[in-house]
């Protein structure tokens, strides 16, 4: 059978792939008087006192919404809210696996950022956190903007930071493995929508001093015509020489080299051109920038992919789930540079520098060992940089969470 | 220890009473890659042909939104959309146990009917179903007016038709004991707010010929000052003699008397002053207009109210799980009157005639035949009517539904 036999089938067999559950028993008139009227009534008369109880007595505590307007979905572009359903509801489903965070997809009949804006934040005692996702660009930096402005509950573009920790944590890693520092290396993020300024922002945020940004048009410069506003804010951070060119051009004698653009960007004359020790993370879906083989064979010492057929899968399921586990426990506000740069210095702890090979610079998708580190190192970071609503201890969390979640069972 | 000790408990155990699951095994990299990245994008490309295709591919095809603004939340009024929460959760479990509706709370943090409105229709895209909870009166009117308007999916005011269609299945069988006829007999309803105009509205498209409604200014009658658009219309086909004055002057020589109202509303005078073989269905909640006890006493034959601690328990548990299920299993586009009245019948005709006793007019609300038999006839009725998408089966849905719910399992 094939994969697309395969994949419709399992879609259709059960009608889709989240359902919800009740925690509680309901098996007779005293547990309805308790889960309903008229017991019900007193953790509302509760809340209304005091609305972060709403965390603790309801299911708010442990919710997320998966939040799309549709337009910008995989590899599939604007396909609308309906037709977007399948992936927000897959990665509900990742979200409850991988991390036991509750998330339910919602597929907004919109386009319009204005309106988007405004729902996703009438949801707010509804959720807490929100995951943005398949938003087109540059609008997805508005709409994120607007709600971090807006609202007091996590809001986290996932194809911009989910992507930028994943990256991050193997650019850590492989430097590491390659005896290189983050400071000095020099590192070319290719392609500048939303995954590529976030990680060029993130990067350089963990304290790279040496990141070009480059799309189609060449590297990006301060005072470069045609850039967004994201764009222009982050050439103000990257690229101090100013240099011009294309990909090419400016990838000679780099040491990283990381693609958010296009299949087939990265030559094999792009790779070998670099610098001894090259690493490459190329990370077009579902066909990267060059395979691994490619990049290998053109010299690169260690290449990552978004695919699960290569070594070194570089995947954001190690991030989100872990990231909103550790941010819900802790109740925080936001999800700041702090905490997404622990979560990405977790998930690289979790391959130790004597175990780093060339082709494993990043722990596995499936490994039950990252979402709990991810939480604890985010829960702890939240309550360090002020955003947490509670003291919990990160241990805790870490251990709670690999209690919790189902992976591999 | 008290039921405020063991609810408070119950809500804190597991952080609320909710949580989504897995439909899907996702245990290593294949699973991942049908259920997420690269095999979803096979259902997305085919809804994008075919919208339709999401009831049959996601979740959607199962999931109702529980939405409220928490204005009118049971008897605690506008306590604010957090403290809602509870409220709508418990509701989503109900759905959940009694029917297997997917159900989820959403709590909005607006009291603007525009608003509410906005973003109800913006959700479409995400569900078979809208719920609609403790919303005050009138504009709970206007905004489910304005959703069936602009909507292809039911959208259901459960305070309204809920409590009408549970009302009416108490009526039905109340006179079919004392064997009088719905079309001639004299029925009072006491209450003329969201409840009290939508079960006068149901009784009268169900054949009820002489109905008067009455609130705090007496019976309602057309050209009366004060009433509002639905109070207005109402008097078109209630009170065709345009009976004024109290509840206890119009009550006198009724066959039944309803009430959603407030308690006490029911003296044993009024109740005294009724035919001989008076029927009252007491639902102001939690205390009902008077209690079964005294009603009988007062003379009353058949008494029912809301309580489950009395005889004849009329509870809308009995409907709305039932009645979403079988709209959304053959994915109506709405739920009409005829749905309704089906419903109604459908539960009463649960207590065959011959088992029919003044203390038994209506099944039990944990009888796990309830749910089958409403969502077989609603089923029918929304095919027959013509706002069915798919044909089924009826008795399909009534087994199909029979083998999935949980209820006493």
């Amino acid at each position: 059978m094939s994969i697309r036999e395969e994949a419709i089938q399992l879609h259709k067999k059960h009608q889709g792939k989240l359902a919800v559950a009740s925690k509680v028993p309901l098996a007779n008139r005293h547990d309805l008087s308790l889960a309903y009227t008229p017991g019900v009534a007193e953790p509302c008369k509760d809340i209304k006192n005091d609305k972060d109880l709403s965390f603790e007595y309801t299911c708010r505590g442990n919710m997320v919404a998966v939040v799309s307007d549709g337009t910008r979905v995989l590899g599939l572009g604007d396909i609308g809210p309906e037709a977007a359903l399948p992936v927000m509801e897959g990665k509900a489903v990742l979200f409850k696996v991988f991390g036991d965070v509750d998330a339910v997809p919602i597929c907004l009949d919109t386009k319009d950022p204005d309106k988007i804006i405004e729902v996703v934040r009438l949801l707010q005692p509804t959720f807490a956190g929100i995951n943005l996702e398949d938003l087109s660009s540059p609008k997805c930096y508005d709409i994120e903007d607007a709600l971090k402005a807006q609202m007091d509950i996590p809001v986290f573009h996932d194809d911009q930071h989910g992507t930028a920790i994943a990256a991050l944590s193997a650019v850590i890693n492989s430097l590491r493995l390659v005896k290189k520092e983050l400071a000095s290396a020099k590192i070319i993020v290719n392609g500048a929508g939303a995954a590529g300024t976030a990680i060029a922002r993130l990067i350089v945020n963990a304290g790279a001093k040496n990141v070009i940004v480059v799309d189609i048009n060449g590297a990006l410069y301060a005072g470069m015509s045609g850039l967004n506003r994201v764009q222009e804010r982050l050439t103000q951070v990257t690229n101090r020489e100013k240099q011009q060119g294309s990909l090419s051009d400016v990838a000679k004698g780099v040491d990283v080299i990381i693609g958010v653009s296009a299949p087939g960007a990265f030559t094999p004359a792009i790779i070998g051109a670099m610098n001894p020790d090259a690493v490459v993370v190329a990370m077009a879906n579902p066909e990267p920038e060059i395979s691994y083989a490619e990049a290998k064979a053109a010299g690169a010492r260690v290449a990552g992919t978004g695919r699960s057929d290569a070594p070194n899968q570089v995947n954001n399921v190690t991030v989100f789930p872990g990231v909103f586990r550790g941010a819900i426990d802790v109740r925080a506000r936001q999800i700041n540079e702090e905490m997404k740069i622990a979560a990405a210095y977790a998930i690289a702890d979790l391959v130790p520098q004597a175990e780093l090979r060339d082709d494993f610079v990043v722990p596995d998708a499936f490994d039950p060992r990252v979402a709990p580190a991810v939480a604890a190192a985010v829960a702890r970071v939240a309550m360090q940089t002020g955003v947490a609503r509670i003291q919990v201890d990160p241990e805790e969390i870490r251990a709670k969470t690999a209690a919790r979640i189902k992976l591999g069972r």
